[in-house]
């Protein structure tokens, strides 16, 4: 469908098209396009789910075949590389399931959930020095495991869920959530930044 | 409200606090860490108006009192400027403007509408040398200026308006101008990694 428009040389749209194994994204791939209810879920959080999709299949296309040098490439050295920040995505997903899902203070995390992802969350000198290594396939499933939870406790929730306000934050669930969606869109704005940097098209 | 939060050092989430004049937001600026319906606009498009805003008004956070060597930064030679990228933001809304509400198939603007906003849209070498010497006030009422016709673009429309399907993109209109707003976060992802290579915090 918008591969006929993806051929036109002066159009603006996204790159689609992830080439990855089935992606969690709560809706076929090839429907991708359609930002709108879905199937499974309340409507408005379908409308989300889809949007999340938007973002998910665009990044996935952006560092699709990417090597472990890639994806430990570091431009300067205050620069995070991609590897650690697609396993900041993961953690930033993580910790709003934790406050939004289970309810928790933001920061309140269990011993255990921090040693999992704080390192990722917060970036910088801890992340350069330990996240490295790993391959293309270990964040893309970080990331997809993360995903599945949150469609999972999605298609438990209503739209009132949604509206839901935090009274500390000044902000609703839905508000929330599609921080983790546009977070994503920014950190993949850096990534396409990076990527014509390590010599990718 | 959300201030209280940004105090939390752990804490994820946008700067917000544009401190601009009154910034075309189609909504209260101190709401707008409330995603949902806002009055004056069909359902659906609200959330969309809502979403706009909070991306918006992170956005102006990020580039708040940058002076125009700020803007005109060049990280490298085949970087682009802060300054050239916001109106590229603004180039990108207004052919999203064209092809949406006018119907126009993309690219087939009009000689003059080239003129205005082809150098932006298409960015690299042209644009290097052409976008710079300008304030950070001349992007801002350019942004804001095209943002406040895209408002009233949509407050002449309803929620079926914006689940009409473009065949040969296999997109709907929710999902162009969803693309809108992500597309400028995903670029100010790139601001914010910018910003801390001219020393600002």
């Amino acid at each position: 469908m918008y591969h006929s428009f993806r051929s036109t040389k002066e159009a603006h749209m996204p790159d689609f098209g992830t080439g990855s194994a089935s992606p969690n994204l709560g809706k076929a791939e090839s429907d991708v396009g359609i930002v709108g209810p879905v199937a499974g879920f309340a409507p408005q959080i379908g409308v989300l789910v889809s949007m999340m999709a938007f973002i998910r299949v665009q990044l996935l296309n952006c560092v699709k075949g990417m090597s472990v040098g890639d994806l430990d490439f570091l431009l300067d050295p205050n620069a995070n590389t991609i590897g650690a920040v697609l396993l900041h995505l993961a953690a930033t997903e993580s910790y709003y399931q934790l406050n939004t899902f289970e309810r928790m203070e933001w920061g309140s995390w269990p011993e255990a959930i921090r040693r999992e992802w704080d390192v990722a969350m917060n970036l910088g000198e801890p992340a350069r020095q330990t996240i490295r290594g790993n391959s293309l396939d270990y964040y893309l499933s970080t990331l997809d495991g993360v995903r599945e939870k949150t469609l999972s406790e999605f298609q438990k929730r209503d739209d009132n869920w949604l509206a839901i306000v935090d009274r500390d934050w000044g902000w609703n669930n839905h508000a929330k959530w599609f921080h983790v969606a546009e977070h994503e869109s920014n950190h993949n704005g850096q990534f396409k930044f990076l990527k014509t940097r390590i010599g990718k098209p």
